[in-house]
């Protein structure tokens, strides 16, 4: 059954071409179909649409569907396009005119976007949990291994002291603003769009505070047309968001793999975190890690997909949309993942002990060394040309005595201070 | 004068390569460079590495080139590579070895992150301002034009009424949404990077909440790891925040073009807003509009940009990062004319009376019709197959009565309550 | 089995991360590998490692899992990793330590990148045979319909007279040039990389030209590290070419939109080309050439995930790349299918009499009075004021009768000459 | 003077937001517009619109302006809005009636078009020479250097042995397949759009084979609609081609950034291409090669720039078309200025000796030693299993000796097929 079937037999390849994949994505979103269903239904018995006895019915029979979709038993058949048609079609088996009923005063779009919207914020706050975890592991990492040096280098250069707890919590730290994005992106789903129909509202008396109380959204999409708009928005604000927290992750999975180089051989993981090669047996490669990082470039990339499908369209909706939930739903799933994943293995890094009194490391102390001077009152610039000129001709000294006490520096983490300011 | 000039001769042509555009684009973070050279040489004086005579020149010398940098009359020439060695230059030049002491404990990473931090910080205030003078204009435009209907399309057909009462306000409120944005990434500059010298911190005592509160930074970035990994960061998220904008407004410019083709005819413009053809002398044409959707292309193209450049790079510094700034402060500036253009032009906008009698518009209110049957008792899907009969028919009717009042819809704006909304 | 099994368990959870969708996406290469392998058998036993009876076994039990693959039976188990591991698990055990003699001078990597490079060149025929259907399709649309007028536009207003042959035959000539780009890509990927092992080349004497003869690739990548290096390079300039291709046929699909718009009223097509509203009885919606647009926006994306993979990596096998093939695959397959779709769709197009004296056309004809007035002798810009002023002062009059002559003009389409054009 | 000036005041500010940086970004094309107009003029001779005199007086100007266009003394003043109002005021002002026929049948869009395309297949051949210098220098440093081994990484991680040879030979050998995408846009844009007019051709029968002669295009894009829609489509295919040649550039800079590194030294390069530090003395970065990379990956960004301006767009001339060129023309000439960088850095490199005994390195010959039992007659899976037990109970013993011979490997780069590949 398809819902604008109009009669005419549609050529099946047509078909199969408009579909796409929407039978195994939807399954994703079922249970927040199901759940505006429900609300649309109470919302429809509370001006009088729907009788009592048909909201129960109609509540009965959509809580039924809820526990299948829970437990993974929901299935959208081959003569079904999407969840929402299997829905309805199920309800009408059920429950004959009554479950017809159920479609009154709404329209797919707006089932679609609904559920969307409310897979978006369960989604946003179940990798908020997940970020919150990391973090903490991270804070872990930094306090227990605070007082192990690493070489810090700029331009890929040796440059100056560095630590690994420095290392582990300067990416806790950056989590917390990669959360300020995902709260700003749950601030964005958090508005009921439900109401707007095919984006230009209802000549039914709907009462849409009803279905915003019980879906729990914290305001409303309040115009109709705004509502339609924002498919696109949200993806595309949900992907810059999960691509910031990816960066994040992505580029310390690249600081994981060169560390783990035997030219760095500052970490390594057990072998049950490293694969093997088929022609090279000594190889323990760092694959999660890589596939971590190329996972999460994968997610980066999402954004520019999300912009391309609706960009320079004008307003009201249009059948791209339904491309854009694809690969979106794909990378939530994927970012829930990969935290896991990551606080997973992150947790069995083996820090080495580096010497840091090995000769490519020699130059590592030359600024504390000028500062010296200068707390002896030479000034910066001429400290800097005395060092500078020991170098030159091979006379330099290092000083590796020298504590490094203020404000977020290798001696002073302030991990409490980091940890206060995670967002509630 | 180069700050890193060793007695070597550089080729000129790596300098002039390595240079760029630097001196003409770092003219627009002078500004925030003094300001933040100020609050060092005041912190400076707090830890008694400057005495208060010096200070007093110090900060004398500084406000006298702020003053230069806001009247434009500050240029950075041929013979410095960018607008810190200037500064230092001219405070050396002036005030001798007291001039060399404003280096102390800071490197160049730590200036250019700072001045770009202020910069960013401030812009997104100018910004924010700017959004909210559009979004009151829209507002004023919804209720002065709330009672002209509109054709609603959906797939680009005629699908239902709308109004520009709709119109306008539904790029209002996306508005919003934009505004979440913008203030998420206002927290992730709005924290003090200052002291984080090359990216590893400094062997001298610095107070770092000296210069916090100096500078009014709201709370700082702790870890000097992580202030380093801001690079690229803090440019991302100004992209992907600038970006939403940008789409709401290319979107909203898209409307206008097509609303104002002969083929719509809903709209048009003043002529002082339109320009006419080399060859065609009838021509009126949207260029504002269409530049400014353009542009706002352009600007949601940046953050790709922004991406690539820090991607899959080891933490640390790296030189790459000097390429950041170019574009973004383009970005920048280009999206406050944007929203200056926009506001000015759109409130000349001459909204025109459409003819939904006309014989293309006469679908556009078949679900009223639907509605109709529906309030009378009968099913929607039923409804839905009578009068989708008197449509294949030609035997369809149009009803042009009927309201729409729900919250968010053509007869029930909510404008208060998006306003309400705007985040303050 | 996994390969690199070296004898510890492997987490499960990790497991299932970095097999990914491997499983999946690996039967569209699999009659690639199997090919491969035959041609690296062949090799081998030119080089005295492989017998001949040992390659007569292997060549059948190879070419009997080619059949299966051929007829879609061939099924990866999940106790696989991908298709390469699968496969010479058959080899084994089947066929015992001659099984084994298969991965004798190669790596993984050798195989996925060979098996790559021929599904691609592959593909690459596939599509071009199919652009050049309907380049031929469009040709002939033009010539039927090259008297029917249409309205063209310049920045969305009624500009000059158009017609649908030189629209019809404006996208055949632009896939000229995306041809250009596809056989450039070809080139690219025509070219052995077999034998560069694990990215270093082999110490076995392995004859890399005999693998190239009977895989019959043009050339071969030389250098082993190259080939290695093609890895998102071929992916990078595959994304670029489908790309481009993708934009001809998305603008394209915009254009079908706009003009089946009752606004337009241009072109319509049979309702079994279009799709219905779950609310709107009257809808006929352009569903599929949304869908073409959509898909080809996604397609356009995809250079940038291609690039993110890959970019600032050093050189060298990174894991990442493993992901390069997933939504790589999935784009050739769905041109593939757009490039069918669209060609069965257009050729059901129904182009209408667009009343051109219709008064929002009036001034379509401003450029032709002036060139009257020019051949008069007239300057062009004398012409244009005298043309503008009777527009200005609602004097003016169309001419509807001059002829665009010229190469490339309405009546003037060259359409074999464009013919020629398309490479061969 | 404007070109559509209309006799209406247009608001200043309005009328900067529209002119943009035209004024200095044009000055890259004033030659080919001049060039272009010389054309045009001995076409309007052939056609009977311009005398004799009158062609004699125009080209005499123009070839003037052409010579001040080449001395740089081409200025575009505040009262012209781009290079062409520019050059039709100038033959104007000096040749009066004359000068104002020049824009008989043709449209400044015809202008644009034709400039922008003549400046791309020039730069086209510029890049492609400069292309073949850095392709020469590489092979020969890789003659020069083939004996030199260097660690071969996968996964980052010590893998197999490599040489200098093959790196500097593998990034020669990638530059082959760039050409091949250069080559392809040649053809894309060496096609005479001259005569589209506004986008749909015109009532004066001119002749486009004269201008396609004069301005040596190779054939013509015949179709005027096509020609227009060439608008954008030149400048993804320009930004795809220029951005593969960047990643090959840019990928080749991160090794050598990373080579650099202490942890690796495998190279280095005189001080005089090195930089230093504003607060580190010992520092010697390699800032060319970063800014290489940097820059390479603005290039690379640019197609997602060039995608997004016309994206979703219906045909016809959009004024967002202007935004193209800026960006683009910038990338067209910093590709020129890092291929030249590139050639000249990368000839002074300092090649050093990697000591493959260092005990990081040890395990880089498992595969040789694996190949020597298998050459001895054990099957490849059981000498990979033996020479793993070994380095697992640490008593592998590497084999240093052994030769790699086949084609593309170590001892057999194969640089005379590989010159040999390169498209003439």
């Amino acid at each position: 059954m398809k819902l604008w079937d109009k009669g005419f037999s549609i050529d099946k390849k047509i078909e199969s071409f408009t579909v796409g994949k929407d039978r195994i994505i939807d399954l994703h979103i079922a249970k927040y179909d199901i759940q505006a269903s429900i609300a649309h239904a109470i919302m429809l018995n509370s001006i009088g649409i729907v009788n009592d006895a048909e909201l129960s019915a109609l509540t009965n029979e959509l809580n039924r569907l809820y526990e299948d979709a829970e437990k993974g038993e929901l299935i959208i058949e081959e003569s079904f396009e999407d969840i929402h048609s299997k829905i309805e079609q199920e309800l009408t088996k059920k429950l004959g005119e009554t479950g017809k009923k159920i479609h009154t005063a709404r329209s797919r779009n707006d089932q679609v976007l609904v559920a969307l919207q409310l897979y978006y914020k369960d989604s946003l706050n179940i990798i908020n949990q997940k970020v919150k975890s990391l973090f903490d592991t991270l804070i872990v990492l930094a306090e227990t291994h605070k007082s192990k040096l690493l070489p810090g280098y700029t331009h890929l250069q040796v440059a100056m002291p560095s630590s690994f707890g420095l290392w582990f919590s300067a990416y806790a730290e950056l989590l917390i603003d990669d959360v300020y994005l995902l709260n700003a992106v749950k601030n964005i789903v958090d508005q009921n769009p439900l109401g707007s129909a095919a984006g230009y509202g209802s000549s039914f008396p709907i009462d849409r505070t009803i279905t915003t109380d019980e879906l729990q959204f914290k305001t409303l999409k309040y115009n109709v047309v705004a509502a339609q708009l924002s498919r696109g928005k949200s993806e595309r604000c949900m992907a810059s968001a999960l691509g910031s927290l990816s960066n994040t992750l992505g580029r310390f999975a690249m600081d994981v793999c060169l560390y783990m180089s035997q030219n760095f051989d500052f970490i390594s993981f057990p072998d049950e975190l490293t694969t093997g090669s088929s022609i090279m047996p000594h190889k323990k490669n760092p694959d999660v890690f890589e596939l971590i990082r190329g996972k999460c470039n994968k997610i980066q990339a999402l954004h520019t997909e999300m912009l391309l499908i609706t960009n320079n369209l004008p307003s009201g909706y249009h059948r791209d949309f339904q491309l854009l939930k694809e690969n979106m739903i794909d990378a939530i799933e994927s970012i829930k993942d990969i935290l896991d994943i990551f606080n997973f293995s992150i947790t069995q890094v083996i820090v080495k002990d580096v010497n840091l009194n090995d000769d490519k490391y020699k130059y590592l102390f030359t600024v504390d060394s000028i500062n010296n001077l200068v707390v002896d009152g030479m000034s910066f610039r001429d400290a800097y040309k005395q060092i500078g000129d020991e170098v030159q001709s091979g006379n330099y000294k290092p000083d590796l005595g020298k504590e490094h006490s203020h404000i977020g520096s290798i001696h002073n983490l302030c991990l409490e201070d980091i940890k206060t300011k995670f967002p509630s």
